[in-house]
């Protein structure tokens, strides 16, 4: 894809769809699959939640306004385990209608911005990966989005990893990232 | 897992989210995403679903029947890529909508029989893998499930692989499952 052909109706339909797929996935589901990880220091579904929440409190929108505003220091470093704390005492349920509340506010923000495709190419600087550009940003969202809906489907096939029995070698989501 | 430790309720809970799930992902999603593949031989969003249905109708609970029955001749082979034919004419919103249904009656059908723990621990033989348990093919598809939802997540994800620019190294699922 060359720049400035990312298609904001794309992107929305992506952005808006997930909350309510992930809670249809989840909502409800015994604990066995929920608190299920991939082992030490990886995520379960629930963790998964609590990050997708603090990426809309701070790093979509006011990455996007920071860029718009043609700001020349980094953005600001995102927390990649802020979860762990903020999640405290909430559960799934709760989870899941904050991301849905606060996925509705953010999309309705990005549509009001109008963006022209010039305002897409506006470039700043991230911490650590130096330039990007709105257009990238807003793509890595998406992308974001599906990458832990892939993780959560991921973590919760291994639960059966073993029960499936010979059926494994079919089953390829079983071999993805695990450890040698 | 050990054997005869599936919990049916466990089976049950993922069984009867997936429609619902995928449908709230996918249902009314641009031809952008719907119809993206990984490459030459792999399967879209849409494939996907067609494949899905095909399973409902020829593998899992007749499968189960097949090894409650005490069948010794091997399961039918299963026919990986009959959605080609089967899906033709039909749009999206009608396949997960046959999905749905299909899901709906199988889980019931499932219920329905009751099954004791020596029920799941009994034997058939699949035309490939050999002796195999009536406690594995539920554990299959589950883990099927999973799979598939994982694979429409990574097929969507990989249609910005370029778009997300220098952020594409934090994006695992974009790696997965890359040809060299």
């Amino acid at each position: 894809m060359k720049e400035n052909e990312l298609n904001l109706d794309d992107v929305v339909a992506i952005l808006s769809r997930t909350p309510a797929s992930l809670a249809a996935l989840l909502d409800g589901l015994p604990n066995t699959w929920v608190s299920a990880t991939e082992g030490a220091d990886t995520w379960s579904p629930y963790d998964v939640i609590g990050h997708l929440i603090h990426c809309e409190r701070t790093d979509w929108i006011p990455r996007a306004r920071h860029l718009l505003a043609g700001e020349t220091r980094p953005f600001d470093k995102f927390d990649r385990t802020a979860q762990f704390t903020e999640s405290e005492s909430k559960n799934l349920a709760e989870l899941l209608a904050t991301f849905a509340d606060l996925r509705r506010q953010n999309v309705a923000t990005l549509m009001g911005m109008n963006l022209t495709a010039d305002d897409l190419s506006r470039r700043g600087l991230h911490p650590e990966l130096g330039e990007v550009t709105l257009e990238q940003l807003l793509a890595t969202w998406v992308v974001h989005d599906l990458d832990h809906v892939g993780q959560i489907a991921r973590t919760m096939a291994k639960v059966y990893a073993e029960a499936v029995g010979p059926w494994s070698q079919y089953l390829s989501i079983l071999q993805d990232r695990q450890r040698k």
